[in-house]
């Protein structure tokens, strides 16, 4: 190794180190901490394309049959007939829900994007992308879209078709619209052109693996929905899943000869990398892994409110969800935590490989703080909502 | 290991193996073959995610210093200041041409498109994703725009502003569009608004390590410049460097308090693993090492047309390309050797790895074709350019 390879090394090791210390609190944004990709090396020094349709295929260098595989293995969860499935693995939930509503743009060219005041802050760009119209609806306390509010606007727009996006786990709270109130909203308002996409990056393979939880899938009628792959599933990389019913791509599908294949998606060359990592931890869990990794989270998010409430420490948390929203603690917290907050909230959310121990350290940094002043605002509009018990409401 | 695991590390070692094999053959795709990224397997187990913009960084899991240095060092290349550079590390390209257009439109709204017959397919895609009017330019022969043609269609479009995509190596052919050439169109068209956006795709880092090439750099006035990284710089990760004039950004930018900070790139989440992937490259090889790369890949060139010649199999090259066209041989030969093809041509691209022994190969398994009677159509309209030397006009 000469000289430049070596210093090389140690910045990447000094980096290693840095990051590895940081892991240790990174406790407030929604990726799974149980990554075991060491044996997939060697695919690092090959030059994988998944470009265009998966399903297409061609004789290149890709991982389609793998993706084929994993978009199945998601139709399933979702109940999505393989033979009306189409979808892909994007570069992440942003992608995902700009090919939904780029989709519903297609279909309803004159339609309007619902979206609420809680969604995930890549749908305020999309629709700016797109070029779309949009309505942004008022959330309930709990982050839930407020169906009255939206009601009334779709009402006040009654003549353009209705692009809806559902929030299946508000990015904040982890709040969950619900599809029912919604296609009844739109029964409601007499409306026949319509489009709903759920923009479900954590929740969306969750719920379908949870006992009593809301259901979100295909037979529920949606249209399409975004899932990120480095939240539940767990990538370094970030990725994810959209599924689509095989009809909604007949206006976006373009022959290239270049590439012997339609170009249906957003990004044309793609990561066939991530589609490894996803399948190896479908196939490593399968549905029952899964099962047992959602329900540890909803029991470390449970373990998580007793602990907060015996310091007394205001948090709460959606039925279903592993997010724990508390009232912001001073910055030296939040950057140690790296909680993601917003006005008087943080959360923490308690995704795949944090343990107890982590959550007893978190906690005791909070206790030292109860006689220190919070940082700005006051924490009582959600305070009737402190400490509901997610369990309970899911098993 | 249990049963379950072993299966699938089986699979994994014949989908490799399988994946290899395939690479001995894989000459028609520009994609560098010198990967070396072993050594950044332990950052497989760590959830970096470089969200948001590089330039506001945060405390979180991420690789923005090595983004920064590497945004840096193309900026340095393509003579954009440090303090008047924005960009980011994309997706690809297909991600770069979207965002460098999307920038455009905020700029002028009412902005019509050109670009030429001969551009990457995405371009069409961004387009109508972004729902710009659009004006599709003849190229000439040899893959370069046709400027009368875009003189004559800007004139007739003179009351709108002109966003121009200008291909720094048509996909197929490695045609260069001349800046100046395009810029002196805009002058007699008396075009005050105008914004210029380069396809830099694989040529985008390559020309500025040329000597002699023509110049393609913020110097020339233009606006944004799309990259890959997974092309002419390595990554088995499909990536890309978009690069810009700070100023640009003004009408995008969009405070999140959520990742506490802008939510200035399409993607949002964002790969930092790649960032490493190209950093590492940046920093074993230097500008010198990508200088001897990219004269590496035009002496093979070099050698790939003589090697053509001397069994007369119709073959051309623009200057300073490392793509070489050739008249489309049989069916399982495109197959074997992953040949992208277009009507009756198809390309074989000269990047990093490809050695003579590979060329050999491929010319043996041509001539044995001579007698055989070509797929479909002709092999004439080129005929005029065969055999042209690159490294005569580069160096």
């Amino acid at each position: 190794m000469d000289e430049n390879s070596a210093e090389l090394q140690q910045s990447l090791n000094s980096l290693y180190d840095e990051l590895v210390e940081k892991s240790q609190t990174y406790i407030g944004y929604p990726n799974s901490q149980l990554l075991d990709n060491h044996n997939l090396s060697p695919f690092l020094n090959l030059t994988i394309n998944n470009v265009g349709d998966p399903f297409v295929g061609n004789n290149g260098m890709n991982t389609f049959q793998q993706e084929k595989e994993l978009l199945e293995f998601f139709g399933n969860l979702l109940k999505l007939e393989t033979n009306d499935l189409w979808g892909y693995v994007t570069n992440g939930g942003t992608e995902g829900n700009l090919f939904g509503l780029y989709l519903a743009r297609e279909r309803y060219p004159d339609g309007v994007v619902f979206f609420s005041e809680e969604s995930h802050y890549s749908l305020n760009k999309v629709v700016k992308i797109l070029g779309l119209k949009c309505c942004i609806i008022p959330s309930q306390g709990h982050g839930e879209i407020d169906y009255s509010e939206l009601s009334r606007s779709i009402k006040s727009l009654q003549h353009y078709p209705v692009i809806m996006n559902a929030n299946i786990g508000t990015t904040m709270k982890g709040a969950i619209d619900n599809i029912d109130k919604i296609k009844q909203v739109l029964k409601e308002n007499q409306i026949s052109r319509s489009y709903l996409h759920c923009d479900g990056a954590l929740f969306g393979t969750m719920l379908p693996l949870l006992e009593g939880a809301p259901r979100v899938d295909f037979s529920c009628g949606i249209d399409s929905i975004a899932i990120s792959g480095h939240k539940f599933f767990g990538s370094p990389i970030p990725c994810g899943v959209v599924l689509t019913r095989k009809t909604n791509t007949h206006f976006i599908q373009n022959t290239v000869q270049y590439i012997n294949s339609f170009d249906s998606t957003v990004s044309g060359s793609r990561d066939g990398f991530s589609v490894l990592i996803l399948w190896q931890v479908m196939k490593k869990l399968g549905v029952q892994g899964l099962k047992d990794r959602a329900l540890d989270c909803l029991k470390m998010t449970d373990y998580t409110l007793r602990s907060l409430r015996k310091i007394s420490w205001p948090a709460w948390c959606n039925p279903n969800s592993n997010i724990v929203v508390i009232k912001k603690p001073t910055l030296p917290l939040i950057k140690k935590w790296h909680l993601a907050t917003e006005n008087n909230i943080s959360h923490v959310i308690l995704m795949p490989g944090i343990d107890r121990k982590k959550i007893d350290l978190f906690v005791e940094d909070l206790n030292l703080l109860k006689n220190v002043r919070p940082l700005r605002g006051e924490f009582s509009c959600f305070r009737e909502r402190l400490y509901e018990n997610p369990i309970s409401n899911c098993l």
